[in-house]
């Protein structure tokens, strides 16, 4: 029997989920090698543009498999569609039946991301975080905002986008919290306000640069998923005490440490890998003068994770015979 | 607004399309270069064991692209359950939607993959077949004789099988139709016996030997998809005087072309692709004292062309406001 999770009911069960807890948990399993996570399958579409990547993996002994299929098109929002469109499917790993179809269009990709970026701050973050800065305005840098509550009592953020649109939606999004938003018309002054920075665009030129970041700042980059975006200057990257990766195998042909390594202004051996700070337990950073950055590419633990959880959480009476 | 097909559905469905058009049309646009078709992606599973194959792609300028799922869990019969599973998602190229998601549990893998055997023996076998003959009981082993039906009026079958279980089933299954089905206990046999010869099983050991291949016979072999399974000896592939592979890529890697390159007893460039013969639109063997050899190891582009079809011309009304 197939259960079916559609979006309103993925939305009721999210609250009822230790975040936090199950990113850290499968990012430490990825870690130590407890997972089957192949490389990310990628379709790319010219006519309009528009991008499908394929995250499919499972832990070792545990009950499911997962596959997730997540789109970006964007140009949708001219046809009053979302961009992002997408799918999780959860397997049983003894037998290979359906468990379930979370139709999800992208959502779950954003939550975990969003949690991903709350594990990263928990353990690299400075103790204190004076302000929260923000590159972009859209659904994920809306989201990263919202799951550092669970990290921080920070709530001053200062956010940079280009997007007039993307500001008022902004504010309209943070209208009932309380968040103190602040719109900056230049990164630097993100950068020079913030201790905590998450980037969190699509860009394909730096838009954060060494010369402006102070002492003490933890910046997560979230945008970068690909061999071709990049959000930081590398000289970030050079000048960092320290570099994280969600995945080591990722950052060899994707996203910001890729881009670095590739300029040969950092070296692979000085990298981490998330999960095994995790695994060690206790904040990366050695004091609140270090200048520490997280690339975040997206590793499918995280989607077997909450496809998971969703699952096992969700009163979804939904099913199919299949 | 995402269809669902359930498996009774797509049955019903079948029977309306034209699978050796489609699959025809498939092949042709892969080889010509129209089709967007990434590496196979795979999971292996240890415990108990098993594999998931996900396979994906798009012809370009088409309406959709699709992602299939399909696995083997070799000891689910014991639990009662099919060994096979999967399913199929047609999406929009356009926006990235779903619109449908095809709960085959399989079951358009087979029909696909029998009805490229089909293609196979309409380009290559002789223009008189005298008997058919087949390596294996399972489903393929029956689909593919089936599926013959459209290219050949032959019904003799010779079939060789290890399992007297599967002998049975098979018996069963063809008991209400026109073909005679005999029994062989020795492989050889059926080479002598005929001049159009299927391979489906799941061998890692070569079953056919080229001692006993008489001049003017084609043999499809299916069985193979992986690095590690065999069904023919390596001398086959070497005096055959035509060896085809339904992809030239998948075959550097996979199937009985690749052990026979790594061998050394075929050279790449004496191959020819399936859908470059279909281009041509005539029978690629050149008399009927040639022996012609295809391998199949299955092409996204077949699950593209059957959830296509199987899309269009389901019925369902059974849909998701996803």
């Amino acid at each position: 029997m197939t259960k079916i999770i559609e979006l309103d009911e993925i939305k009721r069960t999210l609250p009822s989920i230790d975040l936090l807890r199950i990113m850290e948990e499968g990012f430490a399993a990825y870690s130590n090698g407890r997972t089957v996570v192949p490389p990310v399958g990628e379709l790319v579409f010219e006519n309009p543009p528009g991008e499908a990547h394929i995250k499919y993996g499972y832990i070792k002994e545990d009950d499911y498999y997962v596959v997730k299929i997540a789109s970006g098109f964007y140009e949708n929002p001219k046809l009053g569609l979302p961009s992002s469109q997408g799918l999780m499917l959860l397997f049983c790993q003894k037998s290979g039946a359906l468990k379930a179809i979370l139709l999800d269009n992208g959502h779950l990709t954003d939550i975990r991301t969003a949690a991903a970026g709350t594990v990263a701050a928990k353990y690299l973050a400075p103790e204190e975080v004076t302000a929260i800065g923000v590159l972009g305005a859209g659904i994920q840098a809306r989201q990263q905002v919202l799951h550092l509550q669970s990290v921080t009592d920070c709530r001053k953020v200062f956010v940079w986008t280009r997007s007039d649109k993307g500001a008022e939606n902004y504010l309209t999004w943070f209208a009932d919290s309380d968040f103190d938003i602040t719109f900056v018309s230049d990164t630097a002054e993100v950068a020079a306000r913030c201790n905590l920075i998450v980037t969190a665009t699509p860009s394909k030129e730096p838009l954060l640069h060494a010369a402006d970041i102070f002492p003490g700042t933890h910046i997560t980059a979230v945008g970068s998923d690909t061999a071709d975006k990049v959000e930081l200057d590398l000289e970030i990257l050079r000048m960092a005490d320290l570099v994280v990766s969600d995945s080591l195998v990722q950052s060899e042909t994707r996203g910001e440490v890729f881009r670095a390594v590739e300029a040969g202004v950092l070296h692979r051996k000085d990298l981490l890998e998330l999960g095994a700070i995790i695994t060690r337990g206790e904040k990366a950073r050695r004091d609140d003068t270090q200048i520490t950055v997280a690339d975040l590419t997206g590793v499918a633990v995280q989607d077997i994770q909450i496809a998971k959880a969703v699952f096992e959480n969700s009163q979804s009476e939904e099913s199919l015979d299949a």
